[in-house]
Parts: C-alpha cells; sequence; structure tokens
C-alpha cells in the first residue's frame, strides 16, 4: 500500500447511535485506493515520522483551525427527476401532487440531454453540500435513468441507481409506465448489466438498484420477476422501494394480499439484508422483526413524511428492535437536498412525537414518551447508519474506511458560526455545526480519496 | 417629494393571508425618505418617462432576469444574546437548557465589548439573510442592550429593543437578574428614553421595547410599573413578553392568580394593540377574543415550539379569530437565524399537527383536521402580517411602504435553484423561493431604501 493522501485535522465522526468522538489534529494516511489505512493520533510514535515523509512527497494538508472534517452523508432515498419540480406542489394532497406534478416531470426524462441537465445540477448541489453516497430512484426510462448512473460516476459520488418500475395499467398513467410487466423485468437487467459493467471503471463505485416504485403500481408478475432479479444479482445489485409510507399505502397491501407490504415484499423475494425501504412508517411489531432479522434498511425521510406520511416513524423504537436505520432526503416529497436538513428534521420531528402536536389533548396523552432522538443519533443516521445499512466501508472517519469527508469551514465569512469565544466545547461546536452550518460553510469534499468538491 | 431611487423588477408581495401577487418588471418608485411613492407596471403610460428619468439621473436600477425581489422579512421575537450559544444544548430538557446554557450566556453581556461583538454579527447575519426588521430580547443590562438598538442603527436594522426585566429573586439565579422591582422599572425608562434618543437620529426607525421576561421572571410590583410605563410611552415603545408558551407556563398564571397569563398581562396593562406575545400557543377561547379585541401580536415561533412548547400553535384558528399573528425565530430556542427557516417549519409543523404524529391511533384520530398552512400563509405571517401586527407600513411592496426589499438570485450559481425550463409558472419560482433559496441566493437587502446588504 501506497500512502497518496495524508490529512491532518479536527472533527467529529459516530462511534454508535449515541455517542460521536472528537478527534483533535489526527493525521489520517489515505492510500491510492482512496481507503484509510491508519488514524494517528499526535502522541502516536508514528505521527511526526509521516508527517514528514507525506510533506516530502507532496502528500500532505492540514486542515485550518476552525474548519472541521466530517464523513460524507449517505442520503438513502432520492427521487433524482424530481430535482426539476423540487419545492413546488407540496400545498397540494399526494394525488394532485403525482398527477399534476410528479408524473409528467418524470416523463420527461424520456429525452436524454433533459436528464443530463437534471441530473448533472442535482449530483453537483448534492456533492457541494456534503451528501458523498446516494441512493436514487431514477425513472421508467432505462436510457434516462443510465444518464444518471454515468452523471454520478463523472462527477465523483457513490450511487445506487434504479430503473424504477411501475407496469400496472390501472395504477399508472399510459404516457409514463412500463409497457407490461416483462419488459419492466427485461429492461431492469439490462440496466443491471450496463451500470455493473460502468462499475467497473469506477472509482467509487456505483451500483445497480432493482425498484419497484412501490407494491400498488406493480402486477404481481412483475414483483415476482424483480424477486427472481434480486436473487439473481444478488452479489451487486441493491433492492429499493416504498413500504408502508402511509395509512393508505400499509392499508393498500392488505386488501390486495392480506398481508402488510414488508410479508409481501418478503415473499416476493424483494425484501433482504440488501432492500432500502423508503419511509417505513408504519411496520407492525411483526414487521419490525423482519426488519431486524433480514437486516434490511428502513430510510427515514422526516421532511417528506410531514407531508406526507401522517405520522412520525417512531425511529428509537427501531434501533431498539435492531432495524438498521438510514436517512433520506426524499426529493421532492422532502424538498432539502441537503442532509443537514434531514437531521435537523428528524430531530425537530422527533420532539413533536415526544410532546404531541395538539394542545386540546393532555400534555400526558398528546405525545410518545421517549421519542426523541438527539442531535448524535440524527448524525448517525446519515452517516454510519447509512454505512452499515449498506454493507459498506463508509461513513466513518476510522482506519479500514473509504475517506469520504467534507470540510465545514465555521468562520467562513459570510456564514460565520457564533463562536466567539476561545474555549467552546467541541460538543457545542458539533451542535452547532449541524444545526447552523450552510452550504458556504462546506469548503472541501472528497470521495474514495478523490477531492471532487473545492470551493 | 423627490425620487431617489427607481427599482425595475418582478417578485413577489402577500395581497391577504391566502394571495401572492407576482408582480413582472414593475416600476418601484422611492423617495429621499426611502418609502415607496408609487408603483407602476410596464403598460402604465408614465412608466417609460420615469424609467428615462431616473437613468438620466442615475437613479435607476434594473433587477436582473432571474433574480426575483420579496419584501423584507420581520422576525418578531429573538434572544440577541442567545446568538452566542445558539444551536446549543437542545437535546437538555428546558430548565437545564436555560441554567447550563442561557443564564450563564446573558449574564456574560455586562461586558459591553463583548456585547458589541456578538449583537453586530448577529445584525449581520439576520439582513443578509433578508430579515429587515426584527424585535429583540437583549439582557438585564441596560447599557449592554443599549449597545444592541446601536448595533441594529448603525448596520440599517429596523429594530424593537427591549433590557429584559427579571426581578423575582426566587425565580432568578443571584448573578443574573434585576436588583429589584424598583431598579428594573426605572433602567427600563431609562433604557426608554436612551433608545428614544437614538431613535429621534435614526434612518430606518429604532424602538424600546418593556419586556418583561415572562410573568414568572416578575414580581407584580415589577409587572405594574412596566404596565404604567406601558401606559405613559403608548406612543412609541413597544412591549414584549412570552406568553402561554408551554403547559407548564399556561399552567403556571392560573396558579400564581387564578387567571390565564393573557388575563393577567391585561391586568397589569401590558396587554395592548402593541403588544408582542411570543408564542402564545395554549390561548383560550376567551383568551383568543382578547387578542382579536385589542389587537396584540400572537408571534408564530415553530422551530423552538417543536422543541419547547410542547404542540403547535394553531395559526389557522388564530387568522380565523381575527387575531394579528406574526412570525418569530427565537433564536436560540430556535436556532435557525433566517426567517426561510420559519417559514418552512411553519407548514411542515401545520402538517404535522393536521395529519398528528403518533401512529399507534387511528388515522382520524391522531391530527386536527383544517390546521395545514401553505406557503403564502407562511410567507404573509413573515412579512405583511408582521408589519399590520406592528402598525408600521412594512412588509409589503406596495405604494405607501417602506422599501424594505431583498433580491434573491435563483441562478447564482453555487446555489442555482432547480428551474430548467422557461415556461416555469411564477407560481412554482416563488414556491422553489421560499422552500429552497440558501443564503447565498439573497444578493441585495434595502431597509427604508437603504442598501444594507450588497453581496
Ligand atoms: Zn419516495
Ligand atoms: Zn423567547
Amino acid at each position: 500500500m501506497t500512502i497518496t493522501l495524508a490529512i491532518e485535522g479536527s472533527g467529529f465522526t459516530s462511534r454508535t447511535h449515541d455517542e460521536v468522538h472528537y478527534f483533535d489534529h489526527s493525521l489520517f494516511l489515505i492510500d491510492e485506493h482512496g481507503v484509510i489505512q491508519s488514524v494517528l493520533e499526535p502522541d502516536d510514535e508514528r505521527y511526526d515520522t509521516e508527517k514528514t515523509q507525506a510533506r516530502e512527497s507532496g502528500n500532505y494538508r492540514a486542515i485550518a483551525e476552525g474548519s472541521y472534517l466530517l464523513p460524507g452523508f449517505i442520503d438513502l432515498h432520492v427521487h433524482a427527476p424530481q430535482w426539476a419540480q423540487d419545492g413546488t406542489g407540496l400545498d397540494e394532497p399526494l394525488e394532485v401532487w403525482l398527477g399534476k406534478y410528479t408524473f409528467p416531470t418524470e416523463s420527461k426524462f424520456a429525452d436524454e440531454t433533459f436528464a443530463h441537465k437534471v441530473y448533472g445540477d442535482l449530483v453537483g448541489r448534492m456533492l457541494s453540500t456534503g451528501t458523498t453516497t446516494a441512493a436514487y430512484y431514477a425513472t421508467v426510462h432505462r436510457k434516462g435513468s443510465f444518464v444518471l448512473a454515468q452523471e454520478a460516476n463523472r462527477l465523483g459520488q457513490r450511487a445506487l441507481v434504479g430503473k424504477v418500475v411501475m407496469d400496472d395499467p390501472a395504477a399508472n398513467p399510459d404516457y409514463y409506465r412500463d409497457a407490461s410487466a416483462q419488459s419492466a423485468i427485461e429492461e431492469t437487467e439490462r440496466f443491471i448489466n450496463d451500470v455493473a459493467e460502468l462499475n467497473r471503471h469506477s472509482v467509487q463505485g456505483v451500483y445497480p438498484v432493482i425498484t419497484p416504485r412501490f407494491i400498488p403500481s406493480c402486477t404481481d408478475e412483475a414483483l415476482r420477476g424483480l424477486g427472481e432479479l434480486a436473487e439473481k444479482y444478488k452479489t451487486y445489485a441493491y433492492i429499493q422501494t416504498h413500504c408502508s409510507e402511509s395509512d393508505w399505502e400499509h392499508g393498500y397491501a392488505y386488501e390486495r394480499y392480506g398481508h402488510s407490504d414488508t410479508h409481501m415484499l418478503c415473499e416476493f423475494g424483494l425484501f433482504t439484508s440488501r432492500s432500502i425501504l423508503a419511509h417505513s412508517v408504519y411496520p407492525s411489531e411483526e414487521d419490525m422483526r423482519v426488519f431486524a432479522q433480514t437486516g434490511a434498511i428502513a430510510v427515514h425521510c422526516p421532511l417528506s413524511n410531514a407531508f406526507f406520511a401522517g405520522a412520525v416513524a417512531p425511529i428509537r423504537r427501531y434501533l431498539a428492535a435492531g432495524m438498521h436505520v438510514a436517512m433520506g432526503s426524499d426529493i421532492s416529497g422532502g424538498y432539502n437536498p441537503d442532509l443537514y436538513g434531514a437531521i435537523r428534521q428528524a430531530v425537530t420531528s422527533s420532539r413533536m412525537l415526544e410532546t404531541g402536536v395538539n394542545r386540546d389533548m393532555a400534555a400526558g396523552e398528546r405525545g410518545v414518551m421517549d421519542s426523541a432522538l438527539t442531535l448524535n443519533n440524527a448524525f448517525y443516521l446519515a452517516t454510519a447508519g447509512g454505512g452499515e445499512s449498506l454493507g459498506l466501508p463508509i461513513g466513518r472517519l476510522e482506519a479500514g474506511y473509504a475517506w469520504d469527508a467534507q470540510v465545514v469551514d465555521t468562520t467562513f465569512p459570510s456564514a460565520r458560526l457564533p463562536i466567539f469565544e476561545s474555549n467552546e466545547p467541541a460538543s457545542d461546536i458539533f451542535q452547532k455545526i449541524l444545526n447552523l452550518a450552510v452550504p458556504e460553510n462546506i469548503r472541501t469534499v472528497w470521495v474514495q480519496g478523490r477531492e471532487v468538491v473545492s470551493k
């Protein structure tokens, strides 16, 4: 192994759900594959030698005082085409939002030029706010979806990309759906192979994702076929879909099958350790056990849940049940492309779950005790929790992990954080960063050792 | 009247609670006092002449295509000294947050040098994110509080500033409270006169505010004395306090007096059309009638309410009851110094009030119907609603109003909004601005015709 990058800096990384580790002038030695080989503390006997050696070979870089390293963020639910309508239509009910905004928008991605423009813009925006890994829904179009994989790969973001399957003629508009179950399956398999081929030359990794939009959009034939692909490509393809997002969706599977959607996804072979299940607000105790046993990932999307889910996902219960939980922006059901926003909203929503919202109910009855997430918990979901869930060595600034990192400058003139005293505790600086950083504060971002943002 | 500034641009201003007006290349003619004398549409017969004349006199300015004018925002609840601890300690319960963070922080503002540093930084930050008017709590220190009035005045922000009164030795720490009720009243009166004197030379206006922290911090003697000052200085002093913030606070007044805090503030002469009542989450129907009859202002602080209030203020009910409602960041109970954040959280919290948070209750029972605020509603609260509440000609881009305005550049390279098509409806652009703008998008801010931010 050759050390090609040595970075000295202070910052923060999650240890557990609850604990954040502050490091002070650690020296990160990163190899030619973009992997952290070792992390030396200033009192380590190799610290000075390694630093000198890196300096001499031109590989040394010091993070300035007042700037802090964080792991890159991991966003496991993004509808990439919806970036074109992001922030709009949210005053409308869900069915209007889908029919008047979302499906017309997504249908435009048959045009690869348009796809290229929107996807490039989105990936750039997410990287520049510190999101180094993302799981994307693209659209039903195989070629348009491949443009997204290419753009993420070119711009240097680690990406999981799915061509969306929505084949049921009774459930989807004629102008925007798969032609048939069979073509949906064939196009998905071709997409998997195209992305696998692209990945062979990728530095940071780009992964195909089998993506039934959600059970109500798909025929059983399509779901079964996708389950077979999931088995066939299980060593590198992921699976993503929406699970128990709303009362309506959760009830839908019971009406169609007499079982929960969690149960039915299992039946179809779509609920495995590689399944990324957006929202997951309503799983029953039994469903939660299935999550924990399979290692499937519940993706918390707190902003869009406030608009469309009708309740707050009880994340502390999920963690206590041993479920994998990660964070998602859910663009554009959630309009904020920046996971700092998701971290903040996760904490805020959890406080509202704990104390309740309706002042006309008694104080003790309107909320759910022990629901509040700390900022440390939410940071974990957006970093280490996402990495563990995916089974990838990302989300922590530790030896053996990819160098996916962001530098937050708390002193940047037009967005200076309110740190007025030199003895401010590290834990307070951490909280100020998570609650107050704006995109201007994020100055440098690396993915797999490659510097992809430098402002 | 002389026209000293003529601005041609497109943008948005509230008409009613529900309606936002889009204007397209309007010409705003602004006089030497910073007041909009007239607004000409392109088909107005005077449009071309006035534009030519302004060009010749060097007073013409065109807002670029892709940039939009909005009224400056009005933030009616800010604890200015808490900027020094902003974003921290929110994982703690309220009493720890006050005792371990807030009171120690506020006590430091006995030091005027420290006050100068923190207050200048905060006012600059707020102006740069479009907040042109703010109502501030400072601290118990008369001189330190005056530093805030001076800084706002110097930097060009319209400010309402209060020296905090908290005199009850049983309720406040010895190191941080008024020496006695009498000294609290005397210091407040002196502060009122000092600010009134400062205001004589202010372009945009700086107003003294009588500021009992909240009923539980004050003796009856202090509250009575402050009520007398409110009557004596009613032509230019405002009043601010916390009202019905939490179950505890709302219950407290009943225990001490057998009446609600709204009722008791009326008794003390502190509940008038000039009263700015932070939070106001729990007023009864009777209290709500008192609000509507007096014209007192309920300040909605959605972010801090999620942490400390224990319920969502039912703002649609307040508006329907004819109450004045404005918006507040509540720094640092709410950490976001930027009213874009408050607008977004107001909508998000209202959706959560409408649909509820606890998935274990039935869908129809967990929320409160007809609670959802639209983005238009929230924009109104942060602009026109604030201006009307204060009885000041601010918060609208209309003739007769002060030229308090911000320019939002949707095309700014590092923070470009996702607008990909040239035929995007104005209403969608408005929603993208409100939901997605970051500080970098705000390029120019004026207060009373004076350009106070130019990036
Ligand atoms: Zn989704
Ligand atoms: Zn307050």
